[in-house]
């Protein structure tokens, strides 16, 4: 089969499509054969060399994919070859095939085509494992998104109003903002002109954010607290504005508030089944009754992968971008 | 009646045993005839003016008493003149007599004596609420307890074992730990002498801590986070060393951790009322089942109250200092 391959760390040249040796599901795996994969920042950083694949994990970049089974490993029931799916991936949707393990298939839902579904598992489950699991954001509460132009934006701002949550997000941009007004986004905050603090305080009252999905990091960690509501919950589940920041703890303390911090990759494989499981049950009726639904940036096709790269790095995207076989 | 008043704040003499009105139940509130109270560290930074008690509590020190119900306000039910209880209390357990939201109140345990329930209430609550209804220690699981040998540390030594949970705790002097190792704990660090993160990572098998009860806070902040183990949860209910510490989110995030920051004394009534229900439903039938009991160091006359502070800043105590009318 192909792949997208990394020779070198780098640039997004360093992405380089090859033929490489076809994979072999094992016991309590698939394999399926790509249709598409979709790029998340991690993608980026692993091209980097910033960002190694977990122990077993497939070298090849791709944390979820879109396809069809094409073999079950041993054990394997309640999926044939030929049905269509997606999945959620350590690694390895970056190619032709790819050998997933059966708790991390979803069906694709009614109503999305095949190519389309590659846009939903990480931000699905990234989104429902730190909101709703970890966080417990409930109807009546409300949601600070960071990045809410993001593929994880997108289906936060729209998963959290759909269980009736008020949502609040950031963008670098006016017509991001708008894409997320029309996503049911109800606090607009343009951070390169506004202090999200601030304009929080005065869009709640003073009463500040319950929850907060945050992908910068360090950088914000000091306002997120301060933006944190009485009982508030920060999640944070990107660093891209640094790793060490000052937190303080009297502040957290007087909020009885919690950070949380997670990844999905590196969980195991049961903690992923759960995940999955519960995307499943809980988000899959949404997407199947319209009220929620994969927003896609554009599609590139896989062996121009370096394409789709830059414009992730431009932060030109709302939503995701989908690479096709 | 009399009450321990701090006409200006300072040391320990400026506890000042003195006359002052009586206090009287308003709608869902019972009077208590004070028969014992119990030191806190909140106490002495109330004392030196440092923690002002929370609007419309009590200006009186004592977060917790045990005593007699001596009247019933409008609309309270379930309480007869006359029961012997103990109670959580947002101030004014230094008195001959408080008012107590009847969510806060709770029975005296049968086989534990009516000044001994004065132990009770603050650590009991402190330690259910963090570690069980914050931080979910399971069964199977490591708690680390920073201070075992305070009154905190010596119930949650009790209560983490009695659920089946291993304990390592942290104290200044060797007959500190050995008093711990009665109570149950099992990895004994002296941390004068002994790198904490390094002797749990020893007897863990490298595996770190699911649970830490720390009262250290910013000093301790970023060992704390390495001694987590993986899904690990550090619960901060003290800033013994500081307000603002580093945080290293990128080690946090490796572990899927979470950091919460929390005290029980501002907290609503009905977040008290909630826990103070937890505990009666959870943990009062381990203490009359004689499996969990107050730990209780001394008792001193309330009046003399300033000899009782002075022996928790020199650190001499194990468990609990009571106060007695």
């Amino acid at each position: 089969m192909h792949a997208i391959t990394i020779p070198e760390p780098g640039g997004p040249d360093a992405l380089v499509w090859a033929e490489v040796p076809d994979p072999t599901p094992g016991p309590g795996e698939v394999l399926v054969e790509v249709v598409a994969s979709a790029v998340n920042r991690a993608d980026l950083l692993q091209r980097q060399g910033f960002y190694d694949p977990p122990p077993g994990a497939s070298p090849y970049p791709g944390l979820e994919c879109s396809g069809r089974v094409a073999a079950l490993g041993p054990g394997v029931s309640g999926w044939s070859v030929g049905d269509e799916v997606c999945a959620l991936l350590a690694g390895g949707g970056y190619a032709e095939k790819v050998v997933v393990p059966v708790g991390q298939l979803l069906p694709v839902p009614e109503g999305v085509e095949l190519v389309t579904a590659a846009a939903l598992p990480e931000v699905v489950c990234t989104v429902w494992s730190n909101c709703f699991m970890v966080a417990h954001l409930r109807p009546g509460e409300t949601l600070l998104v960071h990045g809410g132009a993001s593929g994880i934006g997108t289906m936060a701002i729209q998963l959290a109003k759909a269980i009736g949550a008020r949502v609040a997000v950031t963008a670098g941009a006016p017509w991001k903002l708008e894409r997320c007004r029309e996503l049911g986004a109800d606090i607009l905050i343009d951070y390169r002109e506004q202090d999200f603090v601030e304009e929080l305080r005065k869009a709640t009252d003073g009463a500040g954010a319950d929850v907060i999905l945050d992908i910068v990091g360090a950088k914000y960690l000091e306002r997120n607290v301060t933006a944190l509501a009485v009982n508030g919950r920060l999640a944070v589940i990107g660093l891209q504005g640094g790793v060490k920041g000052e937190l303080n703890l009297g502040a957290l303390l007087a909020k009885r508030g919690a950070v949380t911090a997670t990844s999905l990759r590196g969980r195991p494989l049961g903690e992923k089944a759960t995940i999955v499981a519960a995307v499943r049950e809980h988000v899959w009726p949404l997407i199947e009754a319209g009220r929620v639904r994969p927003i896609v940036d554009r599609t590139v096709p896989m062996r121009e992968a370096a394409r789709a790269h830059r414009v992730l790095e431009a932060g030109e995207q709302v939503g995701k971008v989908l690479l096709t076989v």
